[in-house]
């Protein structure tokens, strides 16, 4: 963490001063720029981002009266962890949650199929995925750490609670505030009492039922798999032995229960097949409570006791696959003239079957593309156009998961298949199989203004564009910090040049990583100098790092190009922090781990929600003062 | 962690749920259980332990009007660092504080012996001391961590601002609330009035003057350097390369400077050798300032730039390394009659030279030890003769440090010696071969009540009796959660024997360590029966856990003893987390690592304050049965 720069501030050094006010506490404002509908994971995950730029006047509504306790979506992935970290939270959440390391796969006993025997196991998250473990925690607790980011960001944002969205629409006559946003209020005492805001943008985090959908005139699509089941959250006293491990669980007429562990020791919950439902039924119809799915979850668990203690929370539910046209209120035909202003997020264009544990990690995803985006083209760095990116790369991403989803609630909702090989499961093999894509970590964006041709990927496959920057081991030059490289790229809304140095340069003048540093600081063409206003520090919007071969006593921190120890601030103090070599000592080389060339090097343009633009060669100048130009305007 | 056990309770698991208050906030109680003087490191220590039993009515005073903000010490060393763990805040200290991996020494340059150039270097700590990291981090933010665990625990404690002991008296007639205590406010408004406090205990952590101390007539004994030293927080731009490591840099004809970076990244403190004192003269009467401190910076760190921009913190003092001859109230004459109602801790029975960086380490080392002896004593669980132990022990502790600090100032103050080896200074030969002291971890406490004897020290020579428990990496068996070992031994004030498994035991019925388990659970002569109060849960005072050899797949939790799964709690909810397997595919092997026995194996007894009491063999019971006779009583 980097702090101090301006001046020694006393206390906790995640809370950022205090910018002055822009609205009175409780009453409603005129205007804003971005008003957001839902205080779900995707719309407190977008807060979060604004909350940090408090000249963008931001809003989150939601109609519930405080923040939730229980209940909901509970897996984080580790792609969500990694952002976790962006954030500055995933220290917490990895003492507090439980972690998933192992997956166990329960299936009848071919001896006495009325009983289940454990048939497999596996390691949950594969060696070398990420540096973060797969956790699960409440989704109440994740909304309560976005909260403490937005609370300590700043703006001190805070939710308005008690009230929603009931229409809004769309004025296209050029003025500043186009979306007029009707609300109205849940809050006993004054409920069902309207008032109108004016917006920029409006984002619709607003769920299933998404009101700013419909507003927009979205529609879910996609079927429904008329089967049944039921969720709950309980402690409960039982001999199977796996309760501390992820189980897949499939008896031989009883159905599925997938079993996971919960935070703090003794939580577990259990989703359990219930019954098939006819063509035109609803969930609901069919009036079960808790007690048939601890009945059921009895029945599939044989031989083995379980004594629920306390149902914490449950839920019934059918399950469906679905998924808008668009995120976004720009109707296909007039992409060209007109950018988006009300944009959709989460459950409120895809939703899928909680049981891959997805729901919670894509709605973050989903905001974690678009917020930087947002302030982009709100702080007047960005074109407008930068914001049809969003629909083009998420929808793309929501797709691929429905998809999944789709199939995986098959696999575990089937038994065997004859004549398949019966020594793993293969729900087992599916889910090895699926691993990647489970973590999050399938997702790859296609080419565009934002992510770059593959001419160059041969200079470090390990970094293949349009996939999230993955992190590895070095050692801080300045203080020979051991630290992950990936927790550089924090949720601030800046772009990173990582230069990656050949073998023989150690950063000596006349060197290609010094060259690229003298171009990108003195050349008024370089993208540093194009895009950065006037008395911002250097790396205010485009941060400049370097990784070298060399171990961390093989260089001196005082030969770096002048780039690389910029000074900032008030007091034009050095930072310290762009230098990095490669980990010898552990063994762990982020050159021969990510396939970086040695003889080349490279530099790697990371985009500010961590996903790699481009791969360059050290000396590919033209294309680093291009890369920008259709986002970013010169200022 | 561990949490929800008696039920779910939403948020932050950290924050415990509150006890009903027991007095008004803001009135003065009459009567208290333990008032702590001082709130310095030493004071909070004790403070955050007291917390978390409400039963137990602390109240601490602090003259200053609210908490510190900058200034002070600011080592953390790895001892200190397993302790935050225990409290649960070694995380946090870890991301914001700066971590030292690395400290250099620089000498005059032969050749230009009026410039200092870098003669060596090594990592700051050997490789295996502790899983834990040394750093730097303000006073202020420890002070604030102990705060919040004061806070968030049960009692919700807060310190008494505006408020310091001024005298007291102890009662010798049988009283309940023998300590009578003459409190003084200094707050504006009322400053000046005074009031009483009748304490069953009280604790003078009110630093180097303290009143506590001479109130029970004890006096600090020592010598003096006759040196001033000026150490300085600055924000300053600089060219010489190792601001961000720690480095002892000695000038040829200037003195000496210790440079330590500080958390934030920016900041930086320097001490820095002033003037000799004359016999007689006190360091304020020279009249020096921050100016005095930067011109002799400036002229030691010739030939490289030092531009202070901000001095965020200064002071000038003398060198002392000073000890009282007791640190309670006890005379030494009396101690067969008479146990301790006045104890010292900190700063206020012992101090020494900041550059060592022990300051605030020993003290919240000294308030650690006595946490759980005080709160042993106050809920009926111990023999107030326990609380004799506290001098016993960390006035050696005290000794040893004020002995070592004695001749490493003379170290880092003076030139090499004529005739010995020149090609590595002698700084860092002293720094390497003292490397274990200054890290916190050679405190041995000796053979007592508390500590056993040496006769099965070789079951387990990396667990020395008396030295604290040295943490290794385990997997635990029923998440197969990789984790350190040491973690589970939390500030709870409960003793833990830690079973290592011989070879082939598996937890069987009828091995070893079942057969231990038995006993435990069953006899009636066991320490768990003996101590353990009706209702409470297994675990309550003692906490039995078990390490196996084999790995985490080769073993199945059902198949435990099953005092290794007990049913706690309201609910009788199985506790998971009691059994280890070795870790074998990191290559760490506890059992290797530790060197304990792999044939016979062996049990641990820990202390509440993490040092390892006794280390006996598994069919030991007679020893067991007998360890705690001295110190608790029989419920
Ligand atoms: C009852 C329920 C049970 C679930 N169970 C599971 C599960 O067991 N496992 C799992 O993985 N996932 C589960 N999910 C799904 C998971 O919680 C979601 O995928 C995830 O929360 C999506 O995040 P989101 O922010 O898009 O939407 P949500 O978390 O649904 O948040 C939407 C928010 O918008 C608010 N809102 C609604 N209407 C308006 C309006 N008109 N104006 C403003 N705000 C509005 C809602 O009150 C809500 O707070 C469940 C969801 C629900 C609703
Ligand atoms: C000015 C100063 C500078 C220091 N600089 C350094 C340094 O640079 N490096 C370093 O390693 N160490 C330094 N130290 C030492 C280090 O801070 C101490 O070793 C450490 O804080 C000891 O902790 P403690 O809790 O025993 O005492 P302290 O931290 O001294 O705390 C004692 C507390 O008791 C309070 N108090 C005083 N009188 C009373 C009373 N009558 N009743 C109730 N409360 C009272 C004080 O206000 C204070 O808050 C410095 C100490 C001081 C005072």
């Amino acid at each position: 963490m980097q702090y101090h720069l301006d001046g020694f501030r006393p206390g906790d050094p995640d809370v950022a001063a205090a910018a002055p006010p822009w609205r009175m506490k409780g009453v409603l404002p005129d205007n804003v720029d971005v008003l957001i509908a839902g205080c779900g994971p995707a719309g407190l995950c977008l807060a979060a981002q604004l909350a940090k730029v408090p000249q963008i006047r931001t809003m989150i509504v939601e109609p519930k009266q405080a923040p939730m306790e229980k209940g909901q979506a509970d897996g984080i992935n580790v792609r969500s962890m990694e952002m976790f970290q962006a954030f500055g939270f995933a220290e917490k959440v990895k003492r507090e949650s439980v972690w998933i390391n192992e997956t166990t796969f329960w299936t009848p006993d071919p001896d006495r199929p009325e009983s289940i025997i454990r048939a497999g196991r596996v390691q949950d998250v594969a060696d070398g995925l990420s540096e973060m473990p797969h956790v699960l925690i409440n989704q109440a607790r994740v909304h309560d750490l976005f909260l403490d980011v937005m609370r300590q960001a700043p703006s001190r944002l805070e939710p308005d609670y008690g009230i929603k969205v009931v229409g809004l629409m769309v004025h296209h006559d050029g003025r500043d505030h186009p979306v007029e946003v009707t609300l109205e209020s849940t809050a006993p005492g004054s409920a069902g009492e309207r008032s109108t805001v004016n917006a920029r943008y409006v984002v619709g985090c607003d769920g299933a039922r998404s009101t700013v959908r419909r507003a927009i005139g979205g529609a879910l699509h996609g079927d429904a798999a008329h089967q049944a089941w039921g969720v709950m959250d309980v402690l409960a006293v039982t001999d199977f032995p796996d309760l501390r491990m992820k189980a897949i669980i499939q008896a031989s007429h009883d159905g599925t229960i997938l079993l996971l562990p919960r935070e703090g020791g003794y939580l577990v919950r259990l989703y359990v097949e219930l019954d098939r439902l006819h063509e035109t039924e609803r969930v609901a119809e069919r009036g079960m409570t808790e007690a048939d799915i601890i009945a059921k979850a009895k029945r599939i668990l044989h031989p083995y006791s379980f004594e629920v203690k306390d149902v914490v929370w449950w839920s019934i539910y059918e399950i469906g696959h679905r998924l808008t046209d668009t995120f976004d209120d720009v109707p296909a035909s007039r992409k060209a003239e007109q950018t988006p202003r009300v944009l959709l997020a989460g459950d409120a264009c895809h939703t899928h079957s909680p049981k891959a544990g997805q729901g919670m990690n894509v709605s973050m995803g989903d905001t974690f593309n678009l917020g930087w985006k947002l302030i982009h083209v709100l702080t007047g760095r960005a074109r407008p156009e930068l914001l049809h990116s969003y629909t083009d790369e998420r929808w793309a991403a929501a797709k691929a998961l429905v998809d999944f989803d789709h199939r995986w609630s098959r696999v575990i909702g089937t038994r065997e298949d004859a004549g398949e090989d019966q020594s793993i499961p293969r729900v087992q093999r599916e889910f090895v199989a699926n691993g990647e894509f489970t973590a999050g970590l399938t997702v790859r964006y296609e080419q565009s203004d934002l992510v770059g041709n593959a001419k160059w990927q041969n200079l470090a496959t390990g970094y293949p564009l349009g996939m999230r920057f993955h992190s590895a081991p070095v050692i801080r030059l300045a203080d020979a910090m051991p630290m992950e490289l990936g927790h550089v790229v924090e949720a601030d809304n800046r772009w990173r040049l990582i230069m990656f140095a050949p073998a023989f340069d150690r950063g000596q003048s006349g060197g290609q990583v010094d060259a690229l540093c003298r171009y990108l600081e003195d050349d008024p063409g370089s993208p540093l100098a194009l895009y950065r206003r006037p008395g911002e520090d250097v790396d205010a919007l485009i941060d400049v790092r370097a990784v070298f071969q060399q171990g961390f006593r093989d260089l001196e921190f005082g030969e770096m190009p002048s780039l690389l120890r910029p000074h900032k601030g008030r007091f034009g103090l050095c930072d310290y922090e762009k230098v990095f070599c490669a980990d010898h000592k552990s063994g762990q080389d982020i050159f021969t781990m990510r396939d970086i060339s040695r003889d080349r090097g490279c530099v790697i343009v990371v985009r500010p929600d961590q996903y790699v633009s481009q791969v360059l060669p050290l000396d590919a100048r033209e294309q680093l003062a291009t890369i920008f130009e259709p986002i970013l305007y010169v200022t």
